[in-house]
C-alpha cells in the first residue's frame, strides 16, 4: 500500500471491537427481528424466484405479495446487502443458523454464475441477451458491487472462500471487459457502488488489479465522448426523458476531479464520493481528495438538513437548489444519509477531524436511525420533518434498498467508533464498547464506559500491552461547549491539546490509565440559515448529537401552534419507560389559541397565544407509537426580532 | 317558475350592462389576445381534427404541438367554452369575423350529430362503440354541458338557432337514455357540469323537462346500489384504483342532501353545487338549500385559501384535509377558484349577502385573476401561494381547461356585478359600469363610477323612468372597517340599514338620485387560523380586495428574509407605471441577514435582523415581469407574542 500507515486512519475490522450500550440495542433489534425479517420479506418478495434458475422464470406481469411489485433488476444488490448483514453478525458471534442460510444463497449464486464469471440474475434468468447494453440504466454493476461487500465481509466472517471466489471471477469478467484498452468498452456504473467495493476487496487481498478497476471507473466517469450517450445510440436511442437524461443525476455531466456541486441522485453521489475517497487514501491523490473537500463543504454548507439527511426530491431521488429544505416532503432517503456515513467515514481516513465526525454522527443518530423502528421490523424510505400523520413506517417496499442498508451499517457500527494508524488511535464516537488494536509495535485496549448520547461523561480505560508511544485522539464534538478532560485525574487543558477538534494526547501510555472526558450535552435551540425558506422564523431542538422533534403523543394541540422563546430554559430528563429508554426535553412555550377563531379562517387580529408545556423526543424515535404529527422546527415566539 | 321573483335574484343579461375601468382592461385583454389564442392554441393542439369527422381518424400515439400532448376526450368542453367566451364577446359587440368561426365550428357540431342526436367528437370519431360505457371517467355529460352553455350563449347573443336546436336534439336524447323510468339507464356525470348548464336552457326556454333532468340528476347522484359500480361492474372491471375509486372523488359517495364535507375533486364540487344552487333556487327545494348552506360553511371555514383557491392537492385536483393549505405546493386550479365565483353568485340568488359576495369576491380578484397573465396570452393551472421561481404561466397546456373558462368568465363579468329581483337590485361588486333593468314596474338604470379596486369610492347614479319603489342594496365588504355613505349629500346611517351586509335602502326612488360610498381600503396585516400549519407564524398583507405578495423583482433578496412587524404602517401607492396600473404597499421591515453565517446551515444564535424596505404587488399580477421568487404569506416579526 503506496501511502503511509502513519497519516492515514482505518477502521477496525469488526472483531475488534464489542459494543455495549446505547447501539447494543440497536444491534439487538438488527439480529433478532431485522436479520429474519430481511429473509422472509425477500423470499415473500419473489427475490429467490429470480435468483434461482431451476425455478421457472417469474412473470413480470403479476404483482408480488401484498405490496404489488415485481421482479426487480436491482434485487442482486438486496441479497448482497443481506448476505453483508448476516456476515457481520456471524462475525460477532458465529451463528449456524444464518451460516446455512448464506451458503444456500451463495449456492443459488454459483448455479446462477456463468462459465465466464458473469452474475446477475435479472440478465441471466429474466432477460438474457440484454447484458451489459444499459449501463446508464439498469444497475448491473451496481448489483456487482453490493454482492462483491457482501463476500468479503463473509470470507472476513467466516473463512469460507466460495462466495469470495464466485465475485473474484465475476470482478475478473468485468475487468476484462470495461477498460481503455483494445477491445474493451469504455464503460462505469451508471449507478456508482462498485468503485467501493473494489477498494474493499484490494484492501482485503492487496490485488492491485481491484484498485486500479475502481480507479478506471472513477477517472473514466464524464469524459467526452459520453459514454452513456454512445450506448443509447448503440441502443437505437433516439430521446430519453428519463433521469439519466440529465447527466448530473449520475454524476457523469464532468469529471469527478472537476465537480464542485453535489447534485442528482443523492445515493449514487455518496456511494461514488466514498469510492473516491478510498482511491485517494490508498493512492495518495490529491486531485481526487481536493474535489472530495470541495463537494464536502458544498454539501455541508448548503445542502444538508439538520437530520443529517439529504436530497429533498422524491423526483431524482436527490438534490435540487442550494438551502432547499422541504420539511413535509422532504425525501431525504434512508439510504443516503447512511451513504453519507460511508462518505464521512473514509474521509475521516485521512486523519481525525470533527469536520467530518460531527456529520458522521448527526447523519448516524438522526436521518439513518430514523429510518427503522425501535423494535427493527419496519422502515422508512423517505424521512420527512413534519408529518401530518400519514407518513409511517413500511413493512416492506417495492425498492427494498433501505432495510438491508440499515441492518448492515447498525451490524457494523463498531468499525465506526473508532480509527486506527500505525502509531495512532482516534475515537469517532463515544459509545460504551472496547477496542482491540495492534499498534505502536504492541498491543493495546480501549474501554469506553458511557451511557452516551444521553450523558456526556466518557471513561476511556486504556490497556497496553508493550506498545510503544501512540496518539489517543478524542473527538470534542464541535456542537459542545467547554468540554472538560482528566487524565488519571488530572485536568487536562483541553483548548491547548485540540487539533481539528480533537483532543490529540500523544505519550507513552501506560496500562490502566484512564481519560474521563466530560461532554456538556446542554439542550440547543437552534436556528436554520436565513436562506433557508422552509425554516423561516422557526427553532429545532437538540440535545447533544440528538436532533429532537414534537409528537402528537405527548402533546395534544396540533403542533404548529407552539410558539418556543429562543430564550425559553429547556429541561432533560431521562425517561426509561419511553420508547426503549429515552431522554425527553421538556419546555413551556406558547400555544396559538384556536376558540376565539369561531369560522373565521383570515383575521386582522394575530393569534392569543396561551401558555403550555411541550416535550421533544429524539427524532429517530418518532413514529414507534400511536399515529399523530411529528414537528422538528417549531414556530419561534418574538422571531427575529 | 316556481319561486317568486320577489326573493330570488337573478343575474342580469349581459347587454344590460355596460362594463368600464379596471375590468374593461381584463375584458379588453381577452378580446384581443385571449379570444384569437385560444382558437389558435386549440388548432394547433389538434381539436379540429378530433371534432371534424370528414378529416382522418388521429393517432392516438403521435404527440401534438409543442406541449406534446394527445387527443382528449374532454376537448368539446372547450370548444363549447371557447363558444361561450365568443358569444359574449359579441354580445357586447357585434362581430363578423368571430361569428363566421363560431359558425364554422357549428357546422363541424352539425355534421357530427348522430341520427338519434348524440353528440361526442370522441365516441363518434376516435373511439366509436364506447358511447355510455364509462360516466364516471369518460366525460361524455360534461362536455355535453359546455357545449350546451356555449349553444346557450351564442343564441342570446345572435339569436341564431342552429347550435341551440343541436344541443336541445342532443339534451332530448340524453333526456331519454338516463333517468328512473323503464329502460332507462339510471346514470349520472362522473364530472359534474351538465347540472347548470340544463339548468341555463331551463332559464332559457322554460322548458320543464330540462328542470327535471337536472333535478334526476341531482337526485340521483350517490344513490345505492352505486351506478358507478354497477356501470363498472358491466364493464367487466373487477378492479379499480383511479381517482374515481373513492366515491368522494366525484362527490357520488352520498346523496347529495346528505353531504356537509366539501371533498374530492374541487371543480367538479363546484359545478356540482352550483347546478344545485340552480335548481334549489328555481324550485324552492330547502332541503338542497340547506346542504349547500353546510357545504358552505365547511368550505369558507376549514378549506378556503386566502387567494379564493381551493383544492390544495395535485393528486385528486382536489381538496385533502381541514386547514392543509400548501403554500409553494397549492394545486389551487384557476378553474375551481372560477368554480367557486360561479357557486357563490347562485347562492347570491337567495337574497343579498356578504357571507358570499365577499367569497366571489376573494376568489375573483385573487385566485381567477391569477390566472392569465395581464396581456391574456398565457395561463396558470395552478395557483400557489409562493414560489422560488419555477412556477410560470404557460402558452398552452395538455388539458387547456383553464385558459377558455377564464375567458368566458371574464367576458361575462358583467352579469356578476348586479342581481335583479321583481323590486330590488342588489350591487354585489363595485365596478366602473352601467346597469339597465326592467323592475318595479319601470326602468331603472343604474351608473357606477369609481376607480374600484384601487380606490374606494363609489358613486352610484340612479336613473328611473316610471319605476315605483325598489330596494337598493349596495355590499359593504365584510373586511371593510368604517364605510360610510350618504345619499343625494345627506349621510346615511349604515349601520341602521345593513342587511345580510348590504346596505338596504328601499325608496321611491328619484332620477338623479346619488349614492356616494367610501369603503376604505386600508392596507390589512392578516393572520392565519393556527390550525393552519402552513403559515404559523407569517402574515399576509391585503388591500380592499386584493391580496398582496412580494416578488423578486421589487425585492432584490430571498423573500423569506423578510421579517415584518404586525404593527409595521403600511403605504398605499399607485403606480400608473408598474403592471398596467396597480397600488403597490410598502413597508420597513427586518430582514434576516446571511453575511455572519459563513458556511454554517443551524446554529445556535438567532439569525441578526437588519431594516430593509419590501414592496408588495397584487397577488393577480405576480409572474408578468421577469423570474424570480413570490411570497405570499411572509414571516411575522414577534410572532405570535
Amino acid at each position: 500500500m503506496s501511502v503511509s500507515e502513519k497519516t492515514t486512519y482505518r477502521p477496525p475490522s469488526l472483531p475488534q471491537i464489542s459494543v455495549g450500550g446505547f447501539w447494543r440495542t440497536r444491534i439487538a433489534a438488527v439480529r433478532d427481528h431485522t436479520a429474519p425479517v430481511l429473509y422472509e420479506r425477500a423470499i415473500e418478495a419473489g427475490t429467490l424466484d429470480q435468483v434461482d434458475v431451476d425455478r421457472p422464470v417469474p412473470d413480470l406481469r403479476i404483482p408480488i405479495g401484498p405490496w404489488g411489485g415485481t421482479q426487480q433488476m436491482f434485487w442482486d444488490s438486496d441479497l448482497g446487502k443481506i448476505i453483508e448483514t448476516y456476515a457481520y453478525l456471524v462475525s460477532e458471534k458465529r451463528d449456524p443458523e444464518i451460516e446455512e442460510r448464506v451458503d444456500y444463497l451463495v449456492g443459488l449464486l454459483k448455479k446462477l454464475q456463468q462459465p465466464d464469471g458473469y452474475l446477475n440474475s435479472w440478465f441471466t434468468h429474466m432477460e438474457p441477451g440484454k447484458r451489459w447494453t444499459n449501463l446508464r440504466d439498469w444497475h448491473e454493476l451496481y448489483n456487482a458491487g453490493h454482492l462483491l461487500e457482501g463476500a468479503v465481509a463473509y470470507y472476513q466472517a467466516t473463512g469460507k472462500r466460495d462466495f469470495l471466489d464466485i465475485m473474484e471471477r465475476y470482478v475478473d469478467h468485468i475487468a476484462e471487459r470495461f477498460g481503455t484498452g483494445d477491445g474493451q468498452t469504455r464503460g462505469y456504473p451508471g449507478h456508482e457502488e462498485l468503485e467501493l467495493a473494489l477498494m474493499s476487496l484490494y484492501r482485503l487481498t492487496g490485488d492491485r488489479k481491484r484498485l486500479d478497476l475502481a480507479s478506471y471507473f472513477i477517472d473514466e466517469r464524464g469524459r467526452r465522448p459520453h459514454f452513456f450517450e454512445a450506448e443509447a445510440a448503440a441502443r437505437g436511442e433516439t430521446s430519453y426523458d428519463g433521469p439519466g437524461a440529465n447527466h448530473e443525476y449520475n454524476h457523469s455531466h464532468k469529471p469527478v476531479r472537476e465537480q464542485d456541486k453535489v447534485v442528482g441522485h443523492a445515493v449514487r453521489a455518496m456511494y461514488l464520493y466514498s469510492g473516491m475517497a478510498d482511491v485517494a487514501m490508498e493512492t495518495g491523490d490529491d486531485s481526487l481528495r481536493q474535489a472530495l473537500d470541495r463537494l464536502w463543504d458544498d454539501l455541508t454548507s448548503k445542502r444538508l438538513y439538520i437530520t443529517g439527511g439529504i436530497g429533498p426530491s422524491k423526483e431524482n431521488e436527490g438534490f435540487t437548489a442550494d438551502y432547499d429544505f422541504p420539511n413535509e416532503t422532504a425525501y431525504a432517503e434512508t439510504c443516503a444519509a447512511i451513504g453519507l456515513v460511508f462518505w464521512a467515514r473514509r474521509m475521516l481516513g485521512f486523519g481525525p477531524n470533527t469536520r467530518y465526525a460531527d456529520v458522521m454522527e448527526q447523519a448516524l443518530y438522526n436521518g439513518v436511525l430514523s429510518g427503522m423502528s425501535l423494535d427493527g421490523t419496519k422502515f422508512f424510505y423517505e424521512n420527512p420533518l413534519e408529518s401530518r400523520g400519514n407518513h409511517h413506517r413500511w413493512k416492506w417496499h417495492a425498492c427494498p434498498c433501505c432495510p438491508p442498508n440499515l441492518a448492515r451499517l447498525t451490524a457494523s457500527i463498531g468499525t465506526y467508533i473508532y480509527g486506527q494508524a500505525e502509531d495512532a488511535i482516534a475515537v469517532h464516537l463515544y459509545a460504551e464498547s472496547a477496542g482491540r488494536f495492534d499498534i505502536a509495535g504492541g498491543k493495546v485496549v480501549l474501554t469506553q464506559a458511557t451511557r452516551y448520547p444521553w450523558d456526556g461523561t466518557v471513561e476511556i480505560r486504556v490497556g497496553v500491552d508493550n506498545a510503544g508511544p501512540f496518539t489517543l485522539s478524542a473527538r470534542i464534538p464541535g456542537w459542545s461547549r467547554g468540554a472538560t478532560a482528566r487524565l488519571n485525574g488530572e485536568t487536562v487543558d483541553v483548548d491547548a491539546n485540540v487539533k481539528n477538534g480533537y483532543l490529540a494526547l500523544t505519550r507513552q501510555w501506560r496500562d490502566g490509565d484512564v481519560l474521563v472526558l466530560h461532554i456538556p450535552l446542554e439542550p440547543r435551540i437552534l436556528w436554520a440559515h436565513p436562506e433557508i425558506r422552509q425554516d423561516a422564523g422557526r427553532v429545532a431542538l437538540a440535545r447533544g448529537p440528538l436532533l429532537y422533534c414534537l409528537e402528537t403523543a405527548d402533546n395534544p394541540f396540533s403542533l404548529n401552534r407552539v410558539r418556543l422563546r429562543p430564550d425559553t430554559v429547556i429541561a432533560s430528563e431521562f425517561r426509561q419507560d419511553m420508547l426503549g429508554g429515552v431522554t425527553v426535553l421538556k419546555a413551556n412555550a406558547g400555544l396559538a389559541a384556536t376558540d376565539d377563531w369561531g369560522t373565521t379562517l383570515y383575521r386582522e387580529k394575530a393569534p392569543i397565544v396561551v401558555d403550555a408545556t411541550i416535550t421533544a423526543i429524539p427524532y429517530f424515535a418518532w413514529d414507534n407509537r400511536r399515529g399523530g404529527e411529528m414537528l422538528v422546527w417549531l414556530p419561534a415566539a418574538g422571531a427575529g426580532t
